[in-house]
């Protein structure tokens, strides 16, 4: 099966935004076995849009169109896929009830030109949104199957999971993928401990990726038969955790803050933090999951000296003595916390985020982070490169990190 | 002018790296004043690479290749603009010369195979790479100005700004673009107050796109002279400034937090925040802007009705009896954090972020937020789509827009 790409939007063209949906798509659709023949963005203009359908539907088989359903003037996919698949626009009832009930629902009123959201092409079928305003719109023009979807990342990614893919079905080599992610050490370290399980030519093939931190394998297996792929797909991985040990903390959608809530949670322990510099994204980070409220009953966020003394009781002289960061302060941080709270453990975090206010001492991207228990009481350096939303970021990450690695009672490896 | 951008890599299509490079060039060329018509990515196959050349040459002015020029044998961008020139490679013995120094420099042999980087298309130009060691070449094919450059990110955009823009003459329009941020209306709404603004033959032309709750205007100009392009964006800018009032917080690269951070600063004024559902993503947005220390010094996380009560004193009667997510409680969590800290102002956020937890009186998405100031304090209700990360960002967003329209001295119109 081969397949098209096309994005809609003049904010592409300008350069305005930056084009994830195509690279998302395209690595759905490679994980699926469907070969991408090219990637084509165009501006909101509707004889360039339905010009390119026509064109692009005789040469594959499956068009991906995202971009131009929303319900403003400069919308104009759902028109332009009308023309080029000669029918009209004819207005689907349902899908009006809903978009008015939507609005209903937040006692608003349905402005008039949401209506548009609720026009399909004759014989074309409607694709549920559950994220937006906007249905899909799946068509065949010749023997091209075509899907319209939303350019906003969210509404698009999730309509693909559930109204796109589930209808590619793949003829040819089973391909199955899993990925594994870890925290702590670089991708060229991870890439050095695999060694030879990230040769190019090996099946299952193991690539890295980073983001915000994170070095995520990719293991990919194409073998004849499913059950062939899923068993040497679990092979590699455990050749993969064999080499890289504890730093794997989880796979697929698990995040470092949710393997880390499912640790507390078996434990029956909960966590409270004092935060400073990454002023509270550990404990949004900690409750982004569901269900945290199990674990985590509340955090101090002691950005200024004078709260940290205010809330935590953290000595007037101390702080003037080592400074806010330093050891002392983590320690007299964590451990007031968790004193305070009856938390079983306590992070705190205090550094220098920047852009300013490094030091010799403490340069930009300095932070210390202490870890307070029933039994211990610790803090750590670090020296975080990258700006002041990557340091905050990375800072973050790595209390959620070594508590984790404290609930394994593990060494952290980094 | 007219210009096609294409993207050459395997890596593109397989959705493995995201394309910023088009972005980045797109609005290179707009600032130019140079119509970009398309983006098109192909995979690294020379004959549709050849292809493509052969195709978008006579539909355009000039036509921007990047990727394909590194030595391995899955680059083939020199040999297919070789082949759509319908001329032979030649060796430049002056950029051989050139390799062989940049890696005896560096102790080390130059790979055979780097040597196809010194050879370029019989009549083509070559283009200093001043970051690595593949030239760009510079052809013409019809009367298509065709520039081809390294994929490579920092590489491209050095020899674009040393090597392409200087050539770029603008004989043909000025473009200029402008973005400005709404925040507290949906995008038809938004619209709807711009009305004729939005219409698709005006120019400068207003477009609208959504992200995180965030209505952005796109205005773009296009005329004949740089000074007639500016005055008609302001123009326009005006216009859409009288449609939508103080809707609008900001443009460009401003945010929500770095607009009422500003408002905080020049009134001299300080905040603090006590959250339970958002679990401390409001004071992380505020400590986004680095200098926030001078506004913002101290905030509570009161995630569990305990804490609500042990750190804000909020009684547990009252807690009982109208439950976390009400007035009440909004109510007492602000007043209390604004007398503890001594901020002028204080934001209090209590809610149902979901997907569990709620009830009819409080499905998921209620969410009361108050802000107690030194003349007063009081809540509102709001009901958030989407799910549980959606709910979190927009009722911090929320809360900081309130603050933002308190500082102004202005009700909100939403």
């Amino acid at each position: 099966m081969r397949a098209i790409i096309l994005s809609i939007g003049d904010e592409l063209v300008l350069g305005q935004t930056i084009d994830t949906n195509s690279a998302w798509l395209s690595a759905q659709l490679a994980a699926l076995g469907v070969a991408v023949l090219q990637h084509l963005t165009l501006p909101d203009n509707q004889s360039a849009i339905e010009s390119a359908i026509r064109s692009l539907a005789p040469t594959c088989d499956l068009l991906i169109i995202n971009g131009g359903l929303g319900p403003t003037p400069d919308d104009l996919t759902r028109q332009a896929l009308a023309a080029a698949l000669n029918e009209p626009l004819e207005l689907n009832q349902e899908w009006l009830d809903r978009l008015q009930t939507f609005f209903r629902r937040r006692a608003l009123r349905m402005p008039e030109m949401n209506r548009i959201q609720a026009m399909i092409p004759r014989g074309a079928t409607l694709l549920e949104n559950q994220a937006g305003t906007a249905p899909g719109i799946a068509a065949i023009l010749h023997s091209c199957r075509i899907y319209s979807m939303p350019g906003v990342p969210k509404e698009m990614k999730l309509m693909f999971e559930k109204s796109v893919a589930p209808h590619l079905k793949t003829t040819g080599p089973t391909i199955l993928s899993r990925t594994l992610h870890t925290f702590g050490q670089g991708e060229s370290t991870i890439a050095e401990k695999l060694g030879p399980l990230m040769d190019r030519t090996r099946n299952p093939s193991v690539g890295t990726t980073v983001s915000a931190g994170i070095v995520s394998l990719r293991i990919t297996a194409r073998f004849e038969t499913p059950a062939q792929a899923a068993r040497e797909l679990d092979q590699t991985t455990e050749l993969c955790a064999a080499a890289l040990g504890p730093l794997i903390y989880g796979r697929g959608d698990e995040t470092l803050q949710s393997v880390t809530g499912q640790l507390l949670a078996q434990k029956s322990q909960t966590v409270t933090a004092a935060e400073s510099c990454t002023g509270g994204l550990l404990a949004k980070m900690i409750t982004d999951i569901p269900g945290s409220s199990s674990y985590f009953h509340q955090a101090w966020i002691t950005y200024a000296d004078s709260a940290k003394t205010d809330l935590l009781n953290v000595p007037p002289d101390l702080l003037k003595e080592h400074g806010p960061v330093s050891e002392a302060v983590a320690l007299a941080m964590s451990q007031s916390a968790r004193l305070k709270s009856g938390a079983d453990c306590a992070l705190s975090i205090t550094g220098i985020a920047g852009p300013d206010g490094g030091t010799h001492a403490n340069p930009v991207g300095a932070v210390w982070i202490a870890l307070a228990s029933a039994d211990s009481n610790s803090a750590r350096r670090f020296l975080f490169p990258g700006d002041r939303e990557m340091i905050r970021d990375r800072a973050a990450k790595t209390a959620l990190s070594l508590l984790r690695f404290h609930l394994l009672g593990l060494r952290p490896p980094f």
